[in-house]
């Protein structure tokens, strides 16, 4: 399936001289969304996977449909102070300040086999707070895997020591 | 199945007071997670609906899922500036101002039957602009369903002219 058919360029989103890549249409066309769903799992559905990690809020959006393909728990990661129970958190580095994200302490436990995800990859300073977060937890990090990569944005590099697994490139 | 043994209670989140229905342990276990989406499906399979219309960000957790058994797209509603393309927005109240929602133009057309999802029914605000967005845009609303009903928060009054259906109940 030609899943960019179902990207749309918006440009000057969400500041002049971005331009944006809108997953709607791909979400709202059904064969897309399962398809799309299906190649992100491919390869994985052996490997024992115990969690899948998704980042809010549009790793919200496949990360169940992933972990259900896979038989796996999911697990949200959010930004400060929207997690209810204890947390542990991580800040990174943006162009300007940082930024924090926390995960429940009790949602990973020790020799969890886990699969990171997130609609975008693109500096990677999200995806590596997570890595760092499960791995503070024990957790065994199989795949990172993405919709989208933005390899302009060199953030692969970031998460090298990963398996790293993206279904569209720009 | 007991979803309500998935639900953890937190008490004074997010402040004093407040007692926190936590719908993490139900996304960590797998049985648990495919269960409640089948149960949020159950009788809606024969409706012929289109879309799931799903409110950020804990509406994205199930809203998929629930596309996905439907043979329907997904389509976010998000808080403002969010999402990228041609919104049409629609503001309630809150306890103290207002506050707004957004949808993409395009995310319904005319005459779709609609499923309309989110996590949590409470006051019914959120519910109830997301009403009118989707029929603002011609969708027929088959159901409003929620995992989990505040019901002594009333929200129900508030989308009286439509299917509501909660999993659980306190």
């Amino acid at each position: 399936m030609d899943f960019k058919s179902y990207i749309r360029d918006v440009p000057d989103f969400p500041k002049p001289g971005i331009l944006f890549k809108d997953i709607t249409p791909l979400l709202q066309e059904p064969k897309a969304l399962k398809m799309a769903a299906d190649a992100l799992v491919e390869g994985l559905t052996d490997k024992g996977i115990d969690k899948v990690v998704g980042m809010e809020s549009r790793g919200f959006l496949f990360g169940p449909l992933l972990a259900e393909r896979l038989g796996a728990g999911f697990v949200p990661i959010r930004k400060p102070g929207k997690l209810p129970y204890k947390t542990l958190n991580e800040s990174y580095d943006l162009e300007y300040g940082t930024d924090t994200l926390e995960i429940h302490v009790d949602g990973i436990e020790e020799g969890d086999k886990v699969l990171i995800h997130d609609d975008v990859l693109a500096t990677g300073g999200t995806a590596f707070a997570t890595t760092k977060l499960v791995e503070n937890l024990g957790g065994i990090i199989v795949q990172c895997n993405f919709l989208i990569e933005l390899s302009f944005l060199n953030g692969r590099e970031r998460i090298h020591s990963f398996e790293v697994k993206s279904l569209i490139t720009y």
